[in-house]
């Protein structure tokens, strides 16, 4: 295939951006009552500070506590690499080498005593060594303590997400110039990888190609089905462009559908808009579940929408906000996250339909805009 | 390039295998005075199931308790590819759905107290989801509690090694054949990696090209240098095979050395063969490292050595058990690691000659086994 015409990335974060995410991290965290935060190397991380480092088994955290200068604890050995990531002129390093005790270097941090959050993917060994050293002190995973803390993207976190779903939509019109009939799923998938790459992706997270009655299983992702004449096929696909997730789905249709495909993929169609209508400053999460779910219920397929609206897009492309009963926290501007509504329709077809929303001041913005008529492919 | 043929993969681990190696586990936590061990997704897991979970936040952990059948707790929505596992025949699986506290699931298996072994990279979330569930129960690292769990391979284990060792020997011998001269270490890291692929490895871990000085810094990888006639070169790559590691260092030179340059090499191989002498059945590892180290001390470079002479290899690439000064356990039959002392000249040149090894009844055998000689590439 032809490579395209790729845009520049997008401008690099600076050490400002970092120094306000790590200075609203911090507090946040004193807001829920924490002595501070222990981030680990993960999305975290990266998304306080840029810093990726290679290795777990050695101690690296970030220790944001409000009213002092945040503190990166690194090995001796990674202190020149932890030099040069981007949040480095907003942090200090504090390095250890082989054979010191890094749990003693970072309670020195800690003050001694209090209750601190910590990153749910920090490795247990360095939690029970924090435990060890600092007997004083207790610990909240970050999920539980603070939810929402990379839920708010800034604006230069919001172009990244804008880039990537733009690549996305790209790689849609794409595959629906491709032959479906007579090929496997599996080769679908592959064109879709494919496609995300060309488009400027670094990494491929998933390519769900569901066909007829695969397309039922929201967990399907490709398999050896052959796709035939006749079929409804559910596409949801993404991964990471310059570190910030796409995700979308569409559901096409290999030739002319059935009343019944059509009337289902119109309900899944308007919950869509519907969820999309919710999106808005202070409405509550689970306010966009409802909108989406009441237009399916209405219809009369609410058994069959078997999953939450939505999930949260960043460093990684799930996590908070959840569009999901019972999540009352409020929509903020800058929040990021799919609307996803479906009906599945055990042994028969499936239909999904997928944008990547963002909260602006006057409601909700698309990441994703493709179509969402169910094309008709080959 | 031509693709060469490939042996059949050996033969796949049974549920007997697991249930062996999961008895194990659960004697030598008993022996070591734990009341059993939680095992998260990863090296752990794979070593004792060879079930890799796709996700992590959702709490997935193997308990063992000696006397009792192995549980492994999942999610409801990934037990039917926890029951697809090669150990499932071997194991208990207790799903929890969604909603419901997968801590308590787990809790109600450790029977309320004592002390347990927790794999180093388990999540802090579920070590702490378990600490508030169970007071009653305390935890330790594996690393700290049973830090040689993983290394002592069986005989499909060791058959494993065995094929990605003679694969990375394959790429040793096919790299010989590439010009260096004028050409950067990206690009022989390139062709390294290729090779790895090429000869069955599924993945590669690291292709370190140190050329002239930068092979004096034995955590170089590969840069922008443009590689000269006179220069050495170190080589050290390796990545998974059949879920098995392969690491291996041999030491180039582009045209004829200069005496000085052959005089650190031959120390080095001596050093290597001295270390390898050392390898039997009741040493210490330590006595690897300074059998190695003697050779390097006694030619006057003794300052120029400043790593451990080799760890361990299995289903990661650096693992239990450390040829270190201080390490005391004993060498026991079974056991792989490599044999890789080194000598860096700052601002000047590096040497560094490894293999893997396994310890047999009669005492070391080679896994890799391609030639020690500087051998002269153009």
């Amino acid at each position: 295939m032809p490579t395209t015409a790729e845009p520049a990335p997008p401008t690099p974060f600076t050490a400002d951006d970092y120094r306000a995410r790590m200075a609203r991290a911090a507090r946040s965290a004193a807001e829920a009552g924490l002595s501070g935060l222990l981030v680990a190397p993960g999305p975290d991380l990266v998304h306080l500070t840029g810093y990726q480092p290679v290795t777990t088994e050695r101690l690296t955290v970030l220790v944001l506590v409000e009213g002092q200068d945040p503190v990166l604890v690194v090995p001796a050995l990674e202190a020149p690499d932890a030099g040069r990531a981007p949040a480095a002129p907003a942090l200090k390093l504090r390095d250890w080498t082989d054979g010191k005790d890094p749990y003693a270097v970072t309670a020195a941090l800690l003050e001694g005593r209090g209750r601190f959050g910590i990153s749910d993917n920090a490795w247990a060994m360095h939690l029970l060594g924090m435990q060890r050293e600092l007997p004083g002190t207790t610990y909240t995973a970050l999920s539980d303590a603070l939810p929402m803390l990379r839920a708010v993207k800034d604006a230069h976190e919001l172009a990244r997400l804008e880039a990537a779903g733009a690549a996305a939509d790209e790689a849609y019109r794409e595959i629906l110039q491709v032959r479906f009939s007579g090929r496997k799923e599996s080769e679908i998938a592959a064109d879709l990888a494919a496609l995300l790459l060309r488009f400027g992706h670094a990494q491929v997270d998933f390519t769900i190609v569901g066909s007829g009655p695969n397309g039922a299983n929201p967990h399907h992702e490709a398999g050896d089905r052959v796709i035939a004449e006749g079929d409804m096929v559910v596409l949801d696909f993404g991964g990471l462009r310059h570190g910030y997730g796409s995700d979308t789905t569409r559901t096409v249709h290999v030739g002319e559908p059935s009343a019944e495909e059509q009337r289902v993929h119109d309900v899944v169609r308007a919950a869509q808009q519907a969820g999309f209508e919710a999106v808005r400053p202070g409405a509550a999460c689970q306010d966009v579940d409802r909108a989406a779910r009441a237009v399916i219920d209405d219809a009369g397929y609410g058994a069959y929408f078997i999953h939450r609206t939505g999930h949260g897009i960043g460093v990684t492309t799930h996590e908070p906000p959840y569009m999901i009963e019972g999540e009352e926290r409020p929509l903020v501007p800058g929040m990021c996250f799919s609307v996803e509504p479906g009906i599945y329709l055990p042994g028969r077809f499936g239909v999904r339909i997928e944008d990547i929303v963002t909260v602006t001041e006057s409601g909700g913005r698309r990441l994703n805009n493709t179509p969402h008529d169910m094309a008709i492919v080959r």
